[in-house]
Protein backbone atom coordinates (compact mmCIF):
# COMPACT_ATOMS: atom_id res chain seq x y z
CA UNK A 1 0.00 0.00 0.00
CA UNK A 2 3.06 2.38 -0.18
CA UNK A 3 2.76 5.08 -2.21
CA UNK A 4 4.45 5.17 -5.57
CA UNK A 5 7.07 7.98 -5.68
CA UNK A 6 6.56 10.81 -8.69
CA UNK A 7 8.60 11.56 -11.64
CA UNK A 8 9.11 15.45 -12.11
CA UNK A 9 10.35 16.36 -15.11
CA UNK A 10 11.11 20.14 -15.23
CA UNK A 11 12.14 21.59 -18.35
CA UNK A 12 12.06 24.79 -20.48
CA UNK A 13 13.86 26.92 -23.54
CA UNK A 14 16.91 26.78 -23.37
CA UNK A 15 18.91 29.98 -21.50
CA UNK A 16 15.67 29.94 -18.85
CA UNK A 17 17.58 29.09 -16.08
CA UNK A 18 16.58 24.94 -15.64
CA UNK A 19 19.71 24.36 -13.72
CA UNK A 20 20.08 27.52 -11.15
CA UNK A 21 16.02 26.66 -10.14
CA UNK A 22 17.11 22.40 -10.19
CA UNK A 23 20.49 23.86 -8.03
CA UNK A 24 18.21 25.79 -5.60
CA UNK A 25 15.67 23.30 -5.06
CA UNK A 26 18.01 21.03 -4.03
CA UNK A 27 19.86 23.43 -1.80
CA UNK A 28 16.28 23.77 0.79
CA UNK A 29 16.62 21.79 3.87
CA UNK A 30 13.50 20.29 3.52
CA UNK A 31 12.92 18.69 0.42
CA UNK A 32 12.54 15.42 -0.34
CA UNK A 33 13.30 14.93 -3.65
CA UNK A 34 15.95 12.67 -5.43
CA UNK A 35 17.66 14.21 -8.58
CA UNK A 36 18.41 11.90 -11.48
CA UNK A 37 22.02 12.41 -12.50
CA UNK A 38 22.48 12.66 -16.20
CA UNK A 39 24.78 10.94 -17.90
CA UNK A 40 27.41 12.47 -20.38
CA UNK A 41 30.22 11.76 -23.32
CA UNK A 42 31.88 14.93 -22.36
CA UNK A 43 34.77 15.18 -20.38
CA UNK A 44 34.39 16.33 -16.69
CA UNK A 45 34.91 20.10 -15.93
CA UNK A 46 37.31 21.28 -13.11
CA UNK A 47 35.65 20.63 -10.28
CA UNK A 48 33.07 18.06 -11.41
CA UNK A 49 32.92 14.86 -9.68
CA UNK A 50 31.43 11.71 -11.54
CA UNK A 51 28.16 10.05 -9.73
CA UNK A 52 28.01 13.94 -8.50
CA UNK A 53 27.46 15.94 -11.32
CA UNK A 54 26.94 13.79 -13.88
CA UNK A 55 28.02 9.78 -14.61
CA UNK A 56 31.05 10.10 -17.04
CA UNK A 57 31.08 7.87 -19.80
CA UNK A 58 32.79 7.25 -23.49
CA UNK A 59 30.89 7.05 -26.41
CA UNK A 60 31.42 3.53 -26.76
CA UNK A 61 29.14 2.98 -23.22
CA UNK A 62 27.09 5.49 -24.03
CA UNK A 63 26.08 3.53 -27.25
CA UNK A 64 25.52 0.37 -25.42
CA UNK A 65 22.91 1.94 -23.04
CA UNK A 66 21.08 3.41 -26.13
CA UNK A 67 20.96 -0.33 -27.77
CA UNK A 68 19.85 -2.24 -24.22
CA UNK A 69 17.46 0.51 -23.76
CA UNK A 70 18.59 1.58 -20.53
CA UNK A 71 18.12 5.45 -21.17
CA UNK A 72 15.01 7.28 -20.46
CA UNK A 73 15.79 9.41 -22.67
CA UNK A 74 18.99 11.26 -24.58
CA UNK A 75 19.92 13.59 -27.13
CA UNK A 76 23.19 14.71 -28.74
CA UNK A 77 24.80 18.19 -28.27
CA UNK A 78 28.17 19.84 -30.09
CA UNK A 79 29.16 16.19 -30.60
CA UNK A 80 28.47 14.86 -27.18
CA UNK A 81 25.69 12.55 -25.47
CA UNK A 82 23.65 13.62 -22.65
CA UNK A 83 20.93 10.72 -21.27
CA UNK A 84 19.09 10.27 -18.10
CA UNK A 85 19.30 6.38 -17.08
CA UNK A 86 16.36 4.70 -16.99
CA UNK A 87 16.83 1.83 -13.79
CA UNK A 88 17.69 5.18 -10.97
CA UNK A 89 14.43 6.99 -11.86
CA UNK A 90 12.13 3.41 -11.84
CA UNK A 91 13.91 2.42 -8.65
CA UNK A 92 13.71 5.93 -6.71
CA UNK A 93 9.45 5.48 -7.73
CA UNK A 94 9.37 2.62 -6.52
CA UNK A 95 11.13 3.13 -3.60
CA UNK A 96 8.08 5.62 -3.00
CA UNK A 97 10.89 8.81 -3.77
CA UNK A 98 9.95 11.61 -5.92
CA UNK A 99 12.65 11.64 -8.65
CA UNK A 100 13.11 15.31 -10.56
CA UNK A 101 15.14 15.44 -13.87
CA UNK A 102 16.19 18.43 -15.28
CA UNK A 103 16.34 17.80 -18.83
CA UNK A 104 15.65 19.68 -22.67
CA UNK A 105 12.20 20.11 -24.04
CA UNK A 106 13.26 17.61 -26.76
CA UNK A 107 14.22 15.22 -23.76
CA UNK A 108 10.89 16.09 -22.11
CA UNK A 109 8.81 14.39 -25.44
CA UNK A 110 10.68 11.23 -25.32
CA UNK A 111 9.79 10.81 -21.59
CA UNK A 112 5.83 11.49 -21.94
CA UNK A 113 5.85 9.09 -24.26
CA UNK A 114 7.13 6.05 -21.42
CA UNK A 115 6.02 8.22 -18.75
CA UNK A 116 2.62 9.44 -19.46
CA UNK A 117 1.62 10.02 -15.45
CA UNK A 118 4.97 12.05 -15.22
CA UNK A 119 4.58 15.66 -14.01
CA UNK A 120 5.89 17.64 -16.23
CA UNK A 121 6.77 21.54 -15.51
CA UNK A 122 7.77 23.96 -18.00
CA UNK A 123 9.53 26.89 -16.84
CA UNK A 124 9.02 29.96 -18.04
CA UNK A 125 10.95 32.77 -19.21
CA UNK A 126 10.10 35.84 -17.27
CA UNK A 127 10.55 38.25 -20.67
CA UNK A 128 6.74 36.09 -22.08
CA UNK A 129 5.50 37.73 -18.45
CA UNK A 130 7.03 41.13 -19.32
CA UNK A 131 5.96 40.78 -23.11
CA UNK A 132 2.09 40.39 -21.68
CA UNK A 133 2.20 42.79 -19.46
CA UNK A 134 3.69 45.49 -22.13
CA UNK A 135 1.28 44.41 -24.47
CA UNK A 136 -1.21 44.98 -21.73
CA UNK A 137 -0.03 48.49 -20.95
CA UNK A 138 1.07 50.15 -24.08
CA UNK A 139 -2.33 50.06 -25.94
CA UNK A 140 -2.10 49.65 -29.61
CA UNK A 141 1.00 51.11 -30.12
CA UNK A 142 3.47 48.90 -32.38
CA UNK A 143 7.11 48.64 -31.22
CA UNK A 144 9.75 46.72 -33.29
CA UNK A 145 11.41 45.09 -30.29
CA UNK A 146 7.93 43.61 -29.08
CA UNK A 147 7.06 42.21 -32.45
CA UNK A 148 10.55 40.30 -32.85
CA UNK A 149 9.70 39.11 -29.37
CA UNK A 150 6.55 37.69 -30.40
CA UNK A 151 7.86 35.38 -32.54
CA UNK A 152 9.99 33.68 -30.07
CA UNK A 153 6.88 33.96 -27.75
CA UNK A 154 4.56 32.05 -29.86
CA UNK A 155 7.23 29.13 -29.97
CA UNK A 156 7.73 29.09 -26.43
CA UNK A 157 3.92 28.82 -25.64
CA UNK A 158 3.78 26.05 -28.38
CA UNK A 159 5.92 24.41 -26.29
CA UNK A 160 4.06 24.34 -23.23
CA UNK A 161 1.08 22.04 -24.49
CA UNK A 162 2.88 18.77 -23.50
CA UNK A 163 3.24 20.07 -19.66
CA UNK A 164 0.79 20.02 -17.07
CA UNK A 165 2.32 22.73 -15.48
CA UNK A 166 3.98 26.49 -15.94
CA UNK A 167 5.59 27.81 -13.71
CA UNK A 168 7.51 31.67 -14.77
CA UNK A 169 11.24 31.97 -13.64
CA UNK A 170 10.98 35.50 -12.21
CA UNK A 171 12.86 34.84 -9.25
CA UNK A 172 14.82 31.67 -8.45
CA UNK A 173 13.23 31.65 -4.61
CA UNK A 174 9.53 32.08 -6.09
CA UNK A 175 10.01 29.73 -8.82
CA UNK A 176 11.06 26.73 -6.13
CA UNK A 177 7.87 27.87 -3.80
CA UNK A 178 5.68 26.60 -7.04
CA UNK A 179 7.16 23.51 -8.30
CA UNK A 180 7.30 22.26 -3.95
CA UNK A 181 3.11 23.37 -4.21
CA UNK A 182 2.56 21.39 -7.18
CA UNK A 183 4.42 18.63 -6.10
CA UNK A 184 2.91 18.83 -2.43
CA UNK A 185 -0.41 19.04 -4.57
CA UNK A 186 0.09 16.67 -6.88
CA UNK A 187 0.44 14.18 -3.37
CA UNK A 188 -3.35 15.24 -2.53
CA UNK A 189 -4.87 14.50 -5.55
CA UNK A 190 -8.13 12.27 -5.27
CA UNK A 191 -7.15 10.01 -8.17
CA UNK A 192 -3.83 9.01 -5.88
CA UNK A 193 -5.90 9.09 -2.49
CA UNK A 194 -8.34 7.22 -3.43
CA UNK A 195 -6.71 4.48 -4.98
CA UNK A 196 -4.47 3.60 -1.57
CA UNK A 197 -7.81 3.78 0.04
CA UNK A 198 -9.62 1.38 -2.08
CA UNK A 199 -6.67 -1.17 -2.18
CA UNK A 200 -7.57 -0.66 1.72
CA UNK A 201 -10.95 -1.50 1.67
CA UNK A 202 -10.40 -4.53 -1.10
CA UNK A 203 -7.99 -5.57 1.43
CA UNK A 204 -10.23 -6.31 4.01
CA UNK A 205 -12.81 -7.94 2.15
CA UNK B 1 -6.35 39.77 -19.97
CA UNK B 2 -6.85 39.70 -16.55
CA UNK B 3 -6.68 36.39 -14.77
CA UNK B 4 -10.41 35.02 -13.01
CA UNK B 5 -10.04 34.10 -9.53
CA UNK B 6 -10.63 30.25 -8.58
CA UNK B 7 -13.80 28.62 -6.50
CA UNK B 8 -12.35 26.71 -4.23
CA UNK B 9 -15.00 24.50 -2.18
CA UNK B 10 -13.79 23.22 0.62
CA UNK B 11 -16.17 20.22 2.36
CA UNK B 12 -15.97 16.28 3.75
CA UNK B 13 -17.89 14.50 6.20
CA UNK B 14 -19.45 16.08 9.74
CA UNK B 15 -17.08 15.97 12.36
CA UNK B 16 -13.51 16.63 9.97
CA UNK B 17 -13.01 20.20 11.10
CA UNK B 18 -13.96 21.92 7.83
CA UNK B 19 -14.88 25.03 10.25
CA UNK B 20 -11.35 24.86 12.35
CA UNK B 21 -9.57 24.58 9.06
CA UNK B 22 -11.01 27.24 7.38
CA UNK B 23 -10.98 29.69 10.15
CA UNK B 24 -6.81 28.86 10.66
CA UNK B 25 -6.68 29.37 6.66
CA UNK B 26 -7.66 33.06 7.13
CA UNK B 27 -6.14 33.83 10.10
CA UNK B 28 -2.66 33.58 8.75
CA UNK B 29 -1.01 36.72 7.66
CA UNK B 30 -0.51 35.70 4.12
CA UNK B 31 -3.71 34.51 3.20
CA UNK B 32 -5.10 36.16 -0.55
CA UNK B 33 -8.67 34.41 -0.40
CA UNK B 34 -11.85 35.99 0.18
CA UNK B 35 -14.16 34.02 2.45
CA UNK B 36 -17.71 33.68 1.32
CA UNK B 37 -20.23 33.98 4.39
CA UNK B 38 -23.39 31.99 4.22
CA UNK B 39 -26.84 33.03 4.78
CA UNK B 40 -28.81 31.35 7.79
CA UNK B 41 -32.31 31.56 9.04
CA UNK B 42 -30.54 30.22 12.44
CA UNK B 43 -30.62 32.69 15.06
CA UNK B 44 -27.48 34.89 15.73
CA UNK B 45 -25.50 33.14 18.86
CA UNK B 46 -23.95 35.52 21.56
CA UNK B 47 -20.88 37.13 19.61
CA UNK B 48 -21.94 36.27 16.09
CA UNK B 49 -22.12 39.16 14.09
CA UNK B 50 -24.52 40.23 10.80
CA UNK B 51 -22.22 39.99 7.74
CA UNK B 52 -19.30 38.62 9.57
CA UNK B 53 -20.15 35.25 10.89
CA UNK B 54 -23.50 34.82 8.87
CA UNK B 55 -25.82 36.85 6.66
CA UNK B 56 -29.00 35.98 9.23
CA UNK B 57 -32.41 35.94 7.47
CA UNK B 58 -36.07 35.31 8.15
CA UNK B 59 -37.13 32.47 6.43
CA UNK B 60 -39.60 34.36 4.05
CA UNK B 61 -36.56 36.34 3.34
CA UNK B 62 -34.35 33.22 2.36
CA UNK B 63 -37.11 31.53 0.68
CA UNK B 64 -37.15 34.34 -1.91
CA UNK B 65 -33.69 34.19 -3.14
CA UNK B 66 -34.34 30.59 -3.38
CA UNK B 67 -37.21 31.16 -6.16
CA UNK B 68 -35.11 33.89 -7.69
CA UNK B 69 -32.11 31.72 -7.87
CA UNK B 70 -29.92 34.05 -5.84
CA UNK B 71 -28.64 30.49 -4.15
CA UNK B 72 -25.79 28.70 -5.26
CA UNK B 73 -26.46 26.17 -2.85
CA UNK B 74 -28.68 25.66 0.74
CA UNK B 75 -29.40 22.92 2.18
CA UNK B 76 -31.70 22.53 5.75
CA UNK B 77 -30.61 21.05 9.12
CA UNK B 78 -32.59 21.00 12.13
CA UNK B 79 -35.18 23.68 10.79
CA UNK B 80 -32.60 26.14 9.75
CA UNK B 81 -31.31 27.34 6.20
CA UNK B 82 -28.34 27.53 5.48
CA UNK B 83 -27.02 29.03 1.76
CA UNK B 84 -24.30 30.49 -0.07
CA UNK B 85 -25.48 33.56 -1.85
CA UNK B 86 -24.03 33.50 -5.70
CA UNK B 87 -23.87 37.30 -6.74
CA UNK B 88 -20.71 37.59 -4.29
CA UNK B 89 -18.93 34.27 -5.48
CA UNK B 90 -19.47 35.32 -9.30
CA UNK B 91 -18.24 39.05 -8.13
CA UNK B 92 -15.51 37.87 -6.30
CA UNK B 93 -13.86 35.68 -8.81
CA UNK B 94 -14.79 38.48 -11.93
CA UNK B 95 -12.41 40.32 -9.77
CA UNK B 96 -9.80 38.16 -10.32
CA UNK B 97 -9.70 36.79 -6.54
CA UNK B 98 -9.86 33.74 -5.02
CA UNK B 99 -12.93 32.70 -2.99
CA UNK B 100 -13.70 29.59 -0.78
CA UNK B 101 -16.85 28.17 0.72
CA UNK B 102 -16.62 25.63 3.19
CA UNK B 103 -19.47 23.96 2.83
CA UNK B 104 -21.45 20.03 3.61
CA UNK B 105 -20.98 17.23 1.07
CA UNK B 106 -24.67 17.64 -0.04
CA UNK B 107 -23.51 21.22 -0.94
CA UNK B 108 -20.64 20.82 -2.77
CA UNK B 109 -22.55 18.23 -5.04
CA UNK B 110 -25.04 21.15 -5.76
CA UNK B 111 -22.11 23.51 -6.35
CA UNK B 112 -20.03 20.78 -9.03
CA UNK B 113 -23.18 20.86 -11.03
CA UNK B 114 -22.93 24.75 -11.44
CA UNK B 115 -19.37 25.09 -11.21
CA UNK B 116 -17.73 21.89 -13.15
CA UNK B 117 -14.53 24.32 -12.81
CA UNK B 118 -13.90 24.85 -9.31
CA UNK B 119 -11.58 23.51 -7.16
CA UNK B 120 -13.03 20.91 -5.02
CA UNK B 121 -11.20 20.01 -2.20
CA UNK B 122 -12.01 16.66 0.23
CA UNK B 123 -10.80 17.18 3.99
CA UNK B 124 -10.53 13.82 5.27
CA UNK B 125 -10.75 12.46 9.00
CA UNK B 126 -7.32 11.36 10.07
CA UNK B 127 -8.69 8.48 11.54
CA UNK B 128 -8.94 6.76 7.74
CA UNK B 129 -5.14 7.06 7.96
CA UNK B 130 -4.87 5.36 11.22
CA UNK B 131 -7.51 2.64 10.17
CA UNK B 132 -5.05 2.48 6.56
CA UNK B 133 -1.95 2.00 8.95
CA UNK B 134 -3.82 0.24 11.42
CA UNK B 135 -4.72 -2.75 8.94
CA UNK B 136 -1.37 -2.58 6.92
CA UNK B 137 0.49 -2.94 10.52
CA UNK B 138 -1.47 -5.95 12.37
CA UNK B 139 -1.47 -8.38 9.61
CA UNK B 140 -4.37 -10.61 9.18
CA UNK B 141 -5.96 -10.11 12.67
CA UNK B 142 -9.73 -8.51 13.19
CA UNK B 143 -10.74 -6.49 15.64
CA UNK B 144 -14.22 -5.45 15.69
CA UNK B 145 -13.47 -1.64 15.92
CA UNK B 146 -12.13 -2.15 12.64
CA UNK B 147 -14.87 -3.90 10.93
CA UNK B 148 -17.24 -1.48 12.35
CA UNK B 149 -14.61 1.78 11.52
CA UNK B 150 -14.56 -0.03 7.74
CA UNK B 151 -18.19 0.81 7.13
CA UNK B 152 -17.88 4.36 7.79
CA UNK B 153 -14.88 4.53 5.84
CA UNK B 154 -16.44 3.34 2.93
CA UNK B 155 -18.97 5.60 2.79
CA UNK B 156 -16.39 8.56 3.22
CA UNK B 157 -14.50 7.09 0.28
CA UNK B 158 -17.13 7.22 -1.39
CA UNK B 159 -17.57 10.50 -1.15
CA UNK B 160 -14.20 11.47 -2.49
CA UNK B 161 -15.14 10.65 -5.66
CA UNK B 162 -16.48 13.93 -6.96
CA UNK B 163 -13.38 16.13 -5.67
CA UNK B 164 -10.30 16.60 -7.69
CA UNK B 165 -8.29 16.59 -4.25
CA UNK B 166 -8.43 15.33 -0.66
CA UNK B 167 -6.12 16.90 1.99
CA UNK B 168 -6.21 14.55 5.57
CA UNK B 169 -6.74 16.98 9.09
CA UNK B 170 -4.34 14.83 10.76
CA UNK B 171 -2.89 19.10 11.84
CA UNK B 172 -5.09 21.83 10.91
CA UNK B 173 -1.49 23.52 10.17
CA UNK B 174 -0.36 20.77 7.72
CA UNK B 175 -3.90 20.58 6.28
CA UNK B 176 -4.02 24.55 5.56
CA UNK B 177 0.13 24.06 4.16
CA UNK B 178 -1.40 21.20 1.90
CA UNK B 179 -4.49 23.59 1.03
CA UNK B 180 -2.52 26.88 0.27
CA UNK B 181 -0.16 24.73 -1.93
CA UNK B 182 -3.32 23.16 -4.52
CA UNK B 183 -4.26 26.67 -4.98
CA UNK B 184 -0.74 27.49 -5.54
CA UNK B 185 -0.25 25.14 -8.35
CA UNK B 186 -3.92 25.90 -9.60
CA UNK B 187 -3.07 28.73 -10.34
CA UNK B 188 -0.08 27.79 -12.23
CA UNK B 189 -1.90 24.53 -14.65
CA UNK B 190 -0.35 25.21 -17.66
CA UNK B 191 -4.68 25.10 -19.08
CA UNK B 192 -4.93 28.51 -17.74
CA UNK B 193 -1.35 30.06 -17.74
CA UNK B 194 -1.59 29.08 -21.80
CA UNK B 195 -4.80 30.19 -22.12
CA UNK B 196 -3.82 33.76 -21.34
CA UNK B 197 -0.48 33.98 -23.31
CA UNK B 198 -2.72 32.85 -26.23
CA UNK B 199 -4.88 35.55 -25.34
CA UNK B 200 -1.84 38.06 -25.78
CA UNK B 201 -0.68 36.63 -29.04
CA UNK B 202 -4.44 36.81 -30.13
CA UNK B 203 -4.82 40.55 -29.25
CA UNK B 204 -1.60 41.16 -31.66
CA UNK B 205 -2.22 39.53 -34.84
Amino acid sequence: MKEKGLLIVLSGPSGVGKGTVRKALFEQENTQFEYSISITTRPPREGEVDGVDYFFKTREEFERLIKEGKLLEYAEYVGNYYGTPVDYVKETMDAGKDVVLEIEVQGAKQVREKFPDGLFIFLAPPSLEELKNRIVSRGTETEELIINRLEEAKKEIEMMDLYDYVVVNDQVELACERIKAIVKAEHCRRERVAKMYKKMLEGEK
